[in-house]
């Protein structure tokens, strides 16, 4: 491969001002011994050539690079679709920016992605790293404490990491927003669980059975692997046949439960008539829906500031272990028209 | 500020495998006159003490990093909603994945980042970058092309600078979605006009002009800054006061018109009875509006992928000029219900 587009460099500056490379030099590391006169020439031909000092090599020197990883493992298409993560995102990187570290955001999405990731991670690229939607043996997880890189993590780790944490009661919210379903007299209740294979969506659907308690049926949980749209659709057409006098449904979250109600009234039911639905994200899907939806909201943009301000304290050496050594913020059900 | 905690190091790999640091380096290295036993022991003491080599380092030697920059420049707010950017990256990333190099997603909100992230992205971390939403003097764009970095936009460059892009004729876009009003009838044709700071905002109300003619009302433009669904439904309101017998309208965004349908119904106006009403994008705004929209779509992924293509083309040293510098690809009207 050809080399790319040369950067200019310390030998081009020193050229253009007609100094030695160790005037430059002296220049750039600050030192006195320098005449005002080579110091302006110097500083006019270093706009002129273009010349950026290097900051990653000043700081590989200092074993810093002032930069923080956040890392999403999400399948692709359901990055875009998220209300959560752009929020948490932006979370993050407003923390990090007023600490001055820059902000890198990576995407995983396949095996390959993970290797290069964790070479990038690893390689003294950034100083520390958020993590996303860790799954259950989750080798980006495993990678990045096998590299010791200071870590925080947004949602509850697998059992057995030990990681710093912030998250939220997912089962206690999904409890909190099934019982809304109860206390309205509904007792036909089902639920479209998903991404059972992460503590969020295990947790939810501990949630609702603690809300149902006796009256839960096993038939009426549906599972799907991706919260999307169409699985929401697809889910409570199967809901509908398994029980037609189904009076109550939980979507795990906002687009799943849009999805569900265009199945619901397309098999002419009304909403909240004949069936309640409640969401779970409070993201623009249930302010959007007609009826508008019930749902939990989540403190997606404090779950960013939060992890990132954990890296922060950990990059400062700080202790931040704690027994948990999570925290969990608190959530609202959010009670709209469809319940 | 104290230290972070230590990554593992050549030192301590010596140490756990009983060599010298000269033979871990020589092994690291791919050197011969290493025995096979010291060889083993190395490599297994790397993986003891969680040993990784700094790829920083090395590449630095090389003036390489292998990572690539996309930059966003958004407010916050809007990298939420806009339903292209999302595609664009992940079109870019599929496309570096490939060539194996790390994309790291950058968003510049503030006059702050601005600095902070024009030091990161000319301080060796990245080799290039991709950058969306350039705006009319936009003070990345001149940080990028003064520090010589192998740049690629997604959308028109502003006049004057000379950096290879690709984009959509958002002009001729945005006149034939224009002619589809005009072509069923509608004679009092507004338009919701977002962004004129951009060559997308600007471009898209001169394809209206010319679809319109001599029945152009300047009188029926309205401005507004930023592409929201609130945008929408207050200019919607204020078009409405401004000609309550306005028949057509063009909103320059789904997420706009989606807004403007909300104020169009709300005012007792059936769409398209009483009023037609177009978007762009083809984003879920569009199939999820009750009537579903007709709009523009824009091969958002394919625009992500022909940028990071391009950037890959500058590092491999290939003459990527062309006159024209950008390159525009194909759009295409969606006809739903809303017209």
């Amino acid at each position: 491969m050809p080399p790319p587009p040369r950067r200019a460099t310390i030998r081009d500056v020193a050229r253009e001002a007609g100094v030695s490379r160790g005037t430059v030099s002296r220049v750039l590391n600050g030192e006195r011994y320098v005449s005002d006169q080579a110091r302006e020439a110097i500083e006019r031909a270093m706009k002129v050539v273009g010349y950026v000092p290097n900051t990653a090599a000043r700081n590989l020197a200092l074993r810093r690079s002032r930069a923080v990883g956040f890392v999403v493992h999400e399948p692709h298409a359901l990055f875009l679709e998220d209300p959560n993560i752009g929020a948490i995102l932006l979370g993050a990187n407003t923390v990090l920016s007023e600490a001055d570290h820059q902000m890198v955001t990576i995407v995983v999405d396949s095996d390959r992605d993970n290797e290069r990731v964790a070479r990038y991670l690893g390689g003294g690229f950034v100083d520390g790293a958020v993590m996303v939607s860790a799954r259950q043996r989750d080798p980006m997880l495993q990678a990045l404490q096998a590299m010791s890189l200071p870590t925080a993590l947004v949602g509850r780790p697998p059992a057995g990491v030990e990681v710093p944490w912030v998250g939220i009661d997912n089962r206690g919210a999904a409890r909190a927003v099934t019982e809304q379903l109860v206390r309205s007299g509904r007792e036909r209740v089902g639920i479209i669980a998903v991404g059972l294979d992460r503590d969020s969506g295990a947790d939810r659907l501990q949630g609702f059975r603690d809300a149902l308690g006796p009256s839960f049926d096993e038939g009426l949980v549906v599972e799907r692997p991706l919260y999307e749209y169409a699985a929401g659709r697809d889910a409570m057409q199967e809901l509908l046949v398994r029980e037609p006098a189904l009076d109550g449904v939980f979507a795990t979250s906002d687009a799943v439960a849009a999805g569900a109600l265009e199945a619901l009234l397309a098999a002419g039911r009304s909403v909240p008539g004949d069936v309640s639905l409640v969401g779970f994200d409070d993201s623009t899907w249930a302010r959007r829906c007609q009826p508008a939806l019930t749902t939990v909201r989540q403190p997606a943009r404090e779950l960013g500031e939060r992890a990132a301000a954990l890296v922060l304290d950990l990059l400062a050496g700080k202790d931040v272990t704690a027994d948990p050594a999570g925290t969990l913020l608190p959530t609202d059900v959010v009670v709209r028209d469809s319940s």
